[in-house]
Parts: structure tokens; C-alpha cells; sequence
């Protein structure tokens, strides 16, 4: 049959057929169907059968977020499950099992995560997961290594690139929603009222908006492997022990740095909106060191990964063991890696700035800030967001891992206080 | 019919039913053929009828230069098919005109350049082309800025990308011979008897092994824009007035700096390779400084022309103009572009280096040094090209446009004289 979103009351009699499902969670004349998509973009589907849960999400012709006035390409599920299965190879176990996959009806079945919740709500909470910053450096080192010209052949690497360059609407959204729109008045746009005096002044920083092009011109011409392309703390879900990477639906070739930048930007957008989430000033310090030691942390577990796997799998086309290992220059090799890590930690710095800027500018927010009580703390919680994605943006080339924390912790007291 | 070599035989049985070839040069009964290849890859063919001549190429299976032991897909035909239309439209009149192309054949029919040669022959002849720097820089310009995201939308621009992907097997023989061959021992390099004392330590120098993998991962990760890639002496047609740009099979996204770089070097070998073509020491000093100053022109129209198109089509999706002219700010983008030139020159300063390189240690050299009749001499000016190379590729970042024509005269002047 051609396209046709599912309903409730449907899925049963459209997908009761299927083994896939049948043979996880029982027939489906016991099924019971609720619709739960909470994103932006999709139908989700928790589907309850005799012998367990199961996940049915299907792309939407449309933006949901926004409604059927932005068509948005339901081939994205197709780049979705490609990104799935690569994801599931190059680091198993930390994406969910994909059970079906039907391209005509854009439609993915999945399996159910329990007890796992989405992390941006677990971080609202004030939740540790303790394992969380190690998950998601051997993720991020894994499926970008493991992506890239430094693992693959230029062969694979092409055409790999040349399929995921269709999804070139969903980029278009991260073109114009994270690296544009925040920078001038775009339709889009919506914030805090209140924040405009903070607003005016980082739109008139010349150096800024230069940053955030050059971030840009960086993920579109650096294809240097699959990213994930959307890898807030809402495509993750997480338990006390488990982190499951979920929703690469905005996979594409684009630079090591955009995902490991994007995540590290959601941990100090957390950070700097704990003053809205305590009861007494400093009541959520823990919870503070706790998301600035995620924040060291993941960077060293994913350079750590990176060491591992350059030593290990590089068998790829760039620095070749043949100029390096093979003519007895080990330290040659070496001496790469710390300028490859260099390129990656300067490409993700602007990646982050850019990406605290427009959950705070743009259309897209984050539950951390928009469920701040107290309007007048928010604007201060965003001012300082603000203020230090503009440092970490434009000083991306000067700033270490060890100056993250305490620019963090001086604006979080020092800014407009 | 199955694909099938042409052979001066049966070409004008194969081809002369067609009128793109009957119309320009006259009925096949009065053709003659002639077979005149002298490139590594293909067969040419100059097709003379009563009414005029035409060029039909024609790729072959496998590399010529190797035979047939070394495969290569016939579809680069359709890869240099695809970038002589692109050539013509972003900068008109700058390469051949297309008359007739055929995928199955791999066969493209072409206009026959006159009284065109290639501008290698003419360069070790010591012939001067006063336009050459100008023609060059401006179409260097034009075609890279026209095929980037400075003027495309994304989604031209990756449907583009994907297309010339498939590319990938020219893309590999760049990888291979000219990034990491002439670095170490591989088995297709070949050198100069005598040089040996100066390739040790080169390959020894382990700032040039890590310099010349960075611009390979820039080579391969850096999908700017459409680049011609293989855009040296060879590849130019040239009369006193007029260049033509030819030969654009290694066509792939790459980064800006690719083509200019390798236009560069080749002008740099032809300065290191003076030494051979006079007959007394400083004979050619005047054919010196005219390369010497068509190096820094090539440069110097290029930025020019960029900073033109920069300012008036500027319609892609970097930098746009939504963030700096409308908003009033044009010194911004005047500022950014500052940032863009300096990325491509230090890009194009590294495949620079590393194309003096593989022209002299790898596997295809150039005419302009073979020529050199005297083998002593000959060495000194490989030493020479290769100690230049090393400096430009390990000082690429540091490096300006007024040092290149210095460090040339000093180095000819001084190393192992």
C-alpha cells in the first residue's frame, strides 16, 4: 500500500502480520497500541502484546513541531535505519535492536527500552549516571572511527557518503536552525522574554558569527565519517547502568567533532539551568560537579577510545601504518594522533557553542531551561548559556579540556548575577 | 554494441553515422585518423574530414602508463564528461567543447584545440604565455566557487557530491601515488639515479610524512566544492593567447586549495628544472622570473576573483549574507573571507609540496625534468624541487604568497650546488 500514517486504532490490523513482532510480543489481536512521541518530528508507538513491548516509529511526511506547512522527506527512515545497523556494528549494544524496517511506510520497529527514560528528563531531575560520560566516549569514538577514512576504504567511505548525502533535508534543518538562524532575527526564532538585552550584543559580535560560519562550513564540507547529527540529551536513554543511543535520523557525513560537540553542549546547558532546579542556592553543587566531571570526562574516554582504536584499527586510508609503525617511526604515528585529536577538539568547541546558542535563540529548546519556574532566574541561567558558548566558540583554537569546568563554574557565578 | 576500443581502423565506421562528428568536420568517407595519446590513461584520437578536425577520447580498461595488469573503470568518462559540462558553465570558454558523449563507450568527442599545445612542451621549450596566470586564476575561482556551498544550497550541492563519488577509483590512484608512495619504499616509485642521498632523509622527516597526511586527510574529508584534480602542466592546452583546461577525469569533491596547489607545484618544477634548458649557467634566468611571477599571479588573481564572487554570489549557505551585509555588517563578511582565503592557501601550500614530491620520488613524473639531459644537473634540480617542497608542505601555515618566490631562488641558488 502506499504511505499512510498509522493510527492506534491501524497498526494492529497493518502490521498484526508481521513475525518480527508477532514472534517478540504475541499475536495481535492482544495488542494495545499508545501513541507517545514526544519529539519533533515523529509517530512513536509503544505496542503491548502478551509477551512483551515493542517500539513502532514512523516519519511523518511533515515537521511536527511545527505542522504539515514544512514538509519534511520521509526518507529520513531510511537514513535512520542505515545509521541504526552501522551504529549497532561499530558499537554493539548501545542502539536499540532494529526487528523491521519498511522503507515504503517509512517505518521503523524497534526494540522497547525499559526501564530506560530519555536522559533530558533524568538531568531535569537531578538523576546521576554514573556511567554515562564513559558510554558515550567509546560510543562517539567507536562509530566515528569506525566510520572514517581512518577505518574504511576509500571505496566504502564514498559511497557510504554518496548514500547518506540524500539525506540532505534533514541537514538543511541543522544549516539553518543551529548554525544561522540563532545569529540574526529569523522567523523561527523564539526566547525567554526578558533575554534581549543578552541577545543584541552576542547577534553584534562579529568574531561570533564568523565562528559559527566557519562551524558551519565545517559540517557541511568535512565529511570525514557518519555522524549521528543529533545527539542532544533527548536521543538518549538511559538507565542506573545502560545509555542506549537513539533517533539518528539526521545522519550524514560531517565532521568527528559535531557529535561530540553537540553532547558536550547539552551537559553544560544542563549545568548552567541547575539554579532553576534547587531549592536553596547551591543545593544542586553536587549535581553541578557531577555534569562538569561528564563533561571531562567523555572527552578523555572518547581521546582514550580514539587512542585505542588508532593503534588497534587503522586500517584505513589516512596515516597509514606504511609511512608510520611499518618504517619504524611509532612515534611518527603518535605525533599524528595529537594533531588529529587537536582538529577534532577545535571542530567540537565550535560545534558546542553554537549548539548552547540555539537551544536558547532558536526554534528547538531544551527541557533543562524551559522548565525553570522562576522567569527572571531563567533569563540569568540563559544569559550565562549564552556568554559561555560565545567564549567556547570563538577561543575554540585556544581552549583546553581543563578550562571547560572553570569557565563554566565563573560564569555560572560571575555573569549578570 | 558492448564497449569496444576504438582503433584508427574502425573509428570511422563506429562513429560516422553521427552527426555531431559528420556536421563539424564532413561526411566519414573522407576521414583520417590518428591515434596521438601520450597521457597515461586513454586513447586519443585526432579525426581529420574535409571540413575540419575533432578529438575523440576514449578510456581504456586499465591504466596505459601500466597496462593492463592496473583495472580502471571506464566510468571516469562519464566522471570528466560531467566536469567538462560544470567547467563550461561556471567559467565559459575555459575548456573544450563537448559535441557528443557516449556512457557506453566511455567515449567523449570533443573540439579539436589549434594551433593549441600542451603547456608543458611549450614551458621546457622556455616559451612564455602571458595570460596563463590570469586564465588560470580566474577559472580556478570561478569553477571552485561556483561548485562550493559558498554558492550552491545543500541540496545541490550533495547531489553533486554523491555523483562524483562514484568516482572513487581515480580518487584512489591521487590517494596512493601522490600522499603516501613517494614516502616510503612502494613498489611503482621510481627516482633518479644519485638522488638516493636526498630521499633518505626526506622520508626520514617525520613534520613531512604527518604534513603530507594531513593534506591527504584534507584530500579525501574535505568535499568543498568540484575540483578538476589533476590540474598540472599537462592537463593545460595552451597558444600565446589562449589556455584550455582538459582532462578533468580525476573530477571529485575535494577541498579549494586541491587544484590550485597542484597548479603551483607544477609552475615550482619547471623554476627547479631551468638549470637543464640553458646553455649557459643564468641562461634561462628571464624564463626563471617569468614562472616565478606567473606563481605569485596565479595566487593573486585567484583571491581577486574570489573576493568578487564573494561579494556578488554569494548564494549558498555559508556565510550568508542574512548574518553580515544584511544585517550591516559587510566588514564582518569582508572578515570571514579573510578566513576562507587562508584556509585554502594553507591547504593548497600543503598539496603543493607533496606534488613537487611525487613527481619526482613517485610513479608519473614530468617532462620538464626528464627533459634534462644531464644527469648530474638533473639531481641537483630534484634536490632542490624536493627540499622546496619539504618547506612549503611542513611550513604551510606560517608560509605568505611573497615568501614562495624567495625561498624558489634561494634554494635554486644554494641547496647541494
Amino acid at each position: 500500500m502506499d504511505y499512510a500514517p498509522l493510527t492506534p486504532d491501524t497498526l494492529a490490523a497493518r502490521l498484526g502480520g508481521l513475525p518480527a513482532l508477532t514472534d517478540r510480543i504475541g499475536p495481535s489481536s492482544g495488542w494495545q497500541v499508545a501513541e507517545v512521541g514526544d519529539g519533533n518530528l515523529n509517530l512513536v508507538f509503544i505496542v503491548t502484546g502478551s509477551l512483551g513491548k515493542i517500539i513502532v516509529k514512523q516519519a511523518l511526511p511533515y515537521i511536527r513541531l511545527v505542522g504539515d506547512s514544512w514538509p519534511l522527506p520521509l526518507n529520513r527512515a531510511f537514513f535512520e535505519y542505515h545509521a541504526l545497523t552501522r551504529h549497532a556494528a561499530r558499537d554493539p549494544g548501545r542502539v536499540p535492536e532494529v526487528y523491521h524496517f519498511d522503507e515504503g511506510q517509512a517505518l521503523i520497529v524497534m526494540r522497547y527500552l525499559s526501564p530506560h527514560v530519555i536522559l533530558r528528563k533524568s538531568v531535569v531531575k537531578g538523576v546521576q549516571h554514573p556511567n554515562l560520560a564513559r558510554h558515550m566516549g567509546v560510543f562517539l569514538a567507536r562509530s566515528l572511527f569506525r566510520g572514517s577514512a581512518l577505518s574504511l576504504s576509500g571505496r566504502v567511505l564514498r559511497e557510504d557518503m554518496a548514500l547518506f548525502a540524500a539525506n540532505h533535508a534533514l541537514a538543511d534543518i541543522s544549516e539553518n536552525l543551529v548554525f544561522s538562524d540563532p545569529y540574526f532575527a529569523a522567523k523561527l526564532n523564539r526566547h525567554t522574554p526578558g533575554l534581549e538585552p543578552f541577545i543584541a550584543p552576542l547577534r553584534a559580535d562579529r568574531a561570533l558569527r564568523i565562528a559559527a560560519q566557519e562551524a558551519k562550513h565545517a559540517f557541511v564540507s568535512k565529511t570525514e565519517t557518519l555522524v549521528h547529527g543529533d545527539l542532544h540529551s533527548g536521543s538518549l536513554m538511559v538507565t542506573a547502568e545502560d545509555t542506549q543511543v537513539i533517533d539518528p535520523e539526521f545522519a550524514i557525513y560531517g565532521p568527528f567533532g559535531f557529535d561530540v560537540g553537540m553532547f558536550m553542549a547539552n551537559l553544560l546547558l544542563a549545568f548552567f539551568a541547575q539554579s532553576g532546579h534547587e531549592d536553596t542556592p547551591g543545593g544542586r553543587d553536587g549535581y553541578r560537579a557531577y555534569l562538569l566531571g561528564q563533561l571531562t570526562q567523555v572527552w578523555q574516554v572518547f581521546a582514550g577510545e580514539i587512542r585505542v582504536l588508532w593503534q588497534a584499527e587503522r586500517t584505513g586510508i589516512l596515516y597509514e601504518r606504511s609511512l608510520f609503525e611499518d618504517a619504524g617511526d611509532k612515534p611518527g604515528a603518535d605525533a599524528a594522533l595529537v594533531g588529529v585529536l587537536r582538529g577534532i577538539w577545535v571542530d567540537a568547541m565550535g560545534f558546542c557553542g553554537v549548539e548552547m546558542h540555539r537551544r536558547i535563540l532558536g526554534l528547538a529548546h531544551v527541557e533543562d531551561l524551559e522548565a525553570m519556574a522562576d522567569p527572571a532566574r531563567r533569563v540569568l541561567a540563559e544569559a550565562r548559556a549564552l556568554e559561555a558558548g560565545r567564549i567556547i566558540a570563538t577561543r575554540r583554537a585556544s581552549l583546553s579540556l581543563a578550562d571547560l569546568p572553570a569557565l563554566a563554574t565563573d560564569i555560572d557565578r560571575s555573569v549578570a548575577r
